[in-house]
C-alpha cells in the first residue's frame, strides 16, 4: 500500500508520501514515490505515485527520456498543467496495454494513480489527481487537497484544518500528521516520509525534507502532537453524567 | 453504512453508535443501533450492530423472546459474557441460515457483526466482538477498544487516546470524536449518536445519552475540537524553511 497526499494553499503547494512498497507481506520495500521536474525560473512539477510500482517507473523513466530527447510533447512543451496531466495520463495508459497481455493471466493490478502538482510559467499553480484511465480531476476548492493509496486514516485532520488560507508551514504540518496517522494504522505505510514545499509564483522547487522515524523533528511532531489531543479531548465539555460517577478505586 | 464503537477502560465501558441505515443512495433511514439488556444488580448487556438490518432485528427478536419466556439459554443464564457471545453468534448464524436460500440468487448480504459490552455479577466487565460467523475475540489490553463498520476515519484517534487509564469522560468524548470525524467523512454514517456509559461493578446501565446534530453539547465539542486541533497543528515545531518564505502577497 501506499498513502501519498497533497495540499494546495494560496501561498504554495505540499506534496507528502510515504515510502513503503509491498508485493504480499513478506515482499516489503522502501522506494520514493515523489519525482520532481523542475526548470527554474521556467515550470516546475511534482508527481506522486500510488499502484504498480512497474508502471510508475515506466512511467517516469519515459517522462525523462522525453525531456532528454526533447519530443514533440513532454513536461517542456506542454502549456498548462492539464495538458501534462493529460501527457502522464496518456503514458500511464500505454505502458498498462503494453503490459496488460502478460498480467491478464496473473491477476496482476498495473494500475497507478498520480498526483501531480505545479505551476508553468505565469499561470496559476495547480494540483491534479491522475486516474489509471488516464483522465484527471483538480483538487476542490474549498478544501484544497488530493489523497492516493491509503486515504481514510490520514483524511479526517485534513478536512478540520486545510484551507485555501492555511499557511505553508501549517500544511505541511498537517501533512506529516496525516502520514503519521495513517502510519500508525496501516503497516503497509511507513517511513521515511517526504516533503516537497513549493512557493506559488517561485518556479523552481526550494524545499525538500526526508524525514524517518528516528528524527528529533518527527518524534517532537509525534509527541506534541498526541499531548495536544490527549489535553483537548480533556478540554471539551463535561457530560452531566460524570459528576455523578463513582471516585477511581485505588486497585 | 455504520460506524459503531465501544471503549473498555479501568472504570468502566463506553458504547456508542451512529443511527444512519442504507439500502442504496435513495433509500436512508434513522434505526437504532443500540440495544441494551438491563438486570440492576445480576447483570447488564448493551450490544451494537453493523450489517444487515433485518438479520439484526431478528437476532434482538430471539434474544428478547428467550428472556420472557426464560428459555434454557438467554442473557439471563449464561454464566460468562463469551457464552452470551457465544448464544448471540449461535442465534445470528441461525437467522442467516434461515434466509440464505432466498437472498443467494439476489445477492443480499446478510451479514451483522456485533459488539458486546457488559458484565455479570462478580466477573470482570468485557468487551466482545462478534463475527458474522458466530465466532468473537476480546477488546486487546493495550488499546482497549473494538469499531465496527465505516471503521478506519475514526480510528487515529483511539489509538492516541485510548489507554486502560482512560476516564470514563475522556473515553465518552474521546467515542464523540471518533464518530464526528466519521460522520464528516462518509455520508452514509450520521446523526443521532447514542452512547451508553457502563461504570465498572454497577450492574446497571446508568446513563445514556442521545445526541443530534443540533445539540448544544454537540455542537460545542465539534467547535471546541476543531480549534484545538488548528492550534495543535499550529503549536508543532517550524521548519527551517519557514523563515525563508516570501511573506504572504496582498493578493
Amino acid at each position: 500500500m501506499t498513502y501519498c497526499l497533497a495540499i494546495k494553499v494560496n501561498s504554495g503547494l505540499v506534496l507528502a508520501s510515504d515510502s513503503r512498497t509491498n508485493a504480499g507481506m513478506d515482499h516489503i520495500n522502501t522506494y520514493s514515490k515523489m519525482y520532481a521536474f523542475d526548470m527554474p525560473g521556467e515550470r516546475c512539477f511534482v508527481m506522486l505515485s500510488a499502484g504498480n510500482l512497474a508502471t510508475t517507473q515506466a512511467v517516469i523513466n519515459l517522462v525523462e527520456r522525453d525531456l532528454e530527447q526533447n519530443a514533440p510533447t513532454s513536461l517542456n512543451t506542454v502549456a498548462h498543467l492539464f495538458e501534462a496531466a493529460d501527457y502522464i495520463g496518456n503514458l500511464s495508459c500505454e505502458v498498462q496495454r503494453q503490459h496488460s497481455g502478460g498480467t491478464l493471466r496473473s491477476g496482476v493490478n498495473l494500475e497507478t494513480t498520480f498526483i501531480l502538482g505545479g505551476q508553468i510559467g505565469e499561470q496559476p499553480q495547480e494540483l491534479l489527481l491522475i486516474y489509471p484511465e488516464g483522465n484527471y480531476i483538480a483538487a476542490p476548492p474549498s478544501k484544497p487537497y488530493l489523497q492516493i493509496g491509503e486515504i481514510k486514516y490520514g483524511k479526517p485532520i485534513l478536512d478540520r484544518v486545510v484551507r485555501p488560507e492555511t499557511s505553508l508551514g501549517d500544511a505541511a504540518r498537517c501533512a506529516l500528521v496525516s502520514l503519521d496517522s495513517t502510519m500508525r494504522s496501516n503497516v503497509s505505510v511507513g517511513a521515511p516520509y517526504e516533503l516537497a514545499i513549493y512557493e506559488a509564483g517561485r518556479l523552481h522547487l526550494e524545499h525538500r525534507m526526508l524525514l524517518d522515524i528516528d528524527d528529533p523533528l518527527y518524534v517532537d511532531i509525534q509527541q506534541i502532537w498526541n499531548k495536544a489531543l490527549i489535553d483537548g479531548i480533556n478540554a471539551l465539555p463535561q457530560f452531566d453524567w460524570e459528576a455523578a460517577l463513582r471516585p477511581p478505586s485505588a486497585g
